[in-house]
């Protein structure tokens, strides 16, 4: 019998490639989807087939949704810019539903792999992904699909969420994660360098810097 | 001060036309969302704006997401053929996750329009049309967006739940909903004509003949 199924979402980041490897360290057959919902960054979506690649997903496909009919983020709205400071409350980098979104393709392909493992990367200061709304979209799926109705019982998997960055990246080099591969900046080049001054750049910096690990990121700002 | 917005989800048949009139009879200003999820029946959507204008949607949004990607679905997958006879149990027509993955997508415009009442159609034999379901979706969004972090509360309305057919389209002639706008057919023409020998055909037909109404179906087949 063949390793069990699991859908992980990756979006090229450090965090979902952590994710991934994790999911592949339990044994499961990894099936990689990255969400392209009109971002700025598609240097993540090539840096997450690279990544998809180097820690052996079984399948890679990318689910294309047009977030930008409904504008309101800095990710997906050309007209607001990305901020380089720290916000207060909730990021402007907030994607409306994202995850919700996320993890409904997710179910759809968990689905038709007859797949009950989900894997998610939590991002902290989102609604979204807090543990409760995990547990919430949990209980909602296991109502929602033909599985469910047969008695199918499926898991969403947010194994960050109680992780620091410093700790993710511990876990990672750990598990043969290659960092380079990855792409966090929020408005990175063409070629996947990072401009090492937004939000997300200095948190990976950070978490480089606090793990004791040679931060491997190419810049082309700074 | 102007009436309250709803994202009201508007495949273009002849259920969610009933919706949407029903939401405008309550008075809300209704933001008509239609999912082309690469379904067959592109006649559909032409038919979803035909009817949000005749019934004075405020806007009209056609969300693209390519579930083909994931295939598992007569009307998505090239290679399983449309039932034309009623099945046992869940329909073959049942597209993985659709309705969990409408109404994430209606979650994100109703969080940019900060819109707290989102309409959707329940068809009968689904998993993710039970009350339940909608409940638990209910409970998860109220998780998810930063309008529920700061205390807003979003419902998700259902109306046609305990309706049969018939019901349904004596209260959408009562409201003026034209029905000769909308496509039932699983296998609609260019043009919009209904094959009449589909499993949506026959409902659709045996629902004008029990509530003693004209069918104004225009069909090519039979």
């Amino acid at each position: 019998m063949g390793a069990k199924n699991a859908v992980v979402l990756l979006s090229g980041g450090l965090d979902s490639a952590t994710v991934l490897a994790m999911a592949r360290s339990e044994g499961y057959a990894c099936h990689a989807l990255s969400v392209d919902y009109g971002q700025r960054h598609h240097a993540e979506l090539a840096a997450a087939q690279r990544v998809a690649s180097a820690l052996d997903a079984v399948a890679h496909r990318v689910a294309h949704v047009d977030l930008n009919a409904f504008g309101g983020s800095a990710l997906t709205d050309m007209n607001i810019a990305v901020p380089e400071q720290p916000s207060e409350g909730i990021p402007l980098t907030y994607v409306p539903a994202r995850n919700t979104i996320m993890l409904s393709l997710a179910l759809a392909w968990a689905e038709v792999l007859s797949a009950q493992d989900i894997f998610i990367v939590d991002y902290s200061g989102y609604p979204d992904c807090r543990p409760e709304y995990i547990a919430a979209f949990e209980q909602m799926a296991n109502l929602a699909t033909k599985a469910a109705v047969e008695g199918e019982k499926l898991t969403v998997h947010a194994p960050l969420q109680h992780l620091t960055k410093a700790e993710i990246i511990g876990q990672g080099v750990q598990l043969g994660v290659d960092y380079s591969l990855t792409v966090s900046c929020y408005q990175a080049d063409h070629e996947g360098r990072a401009c090492g001054v937004c939000d997300s750049c200095r948190l990976r910096r950070a978490g480089f810097e606090s793990a004791g690990i040679p931060d491997p990121t190419r810049y082309y700002g700074v």
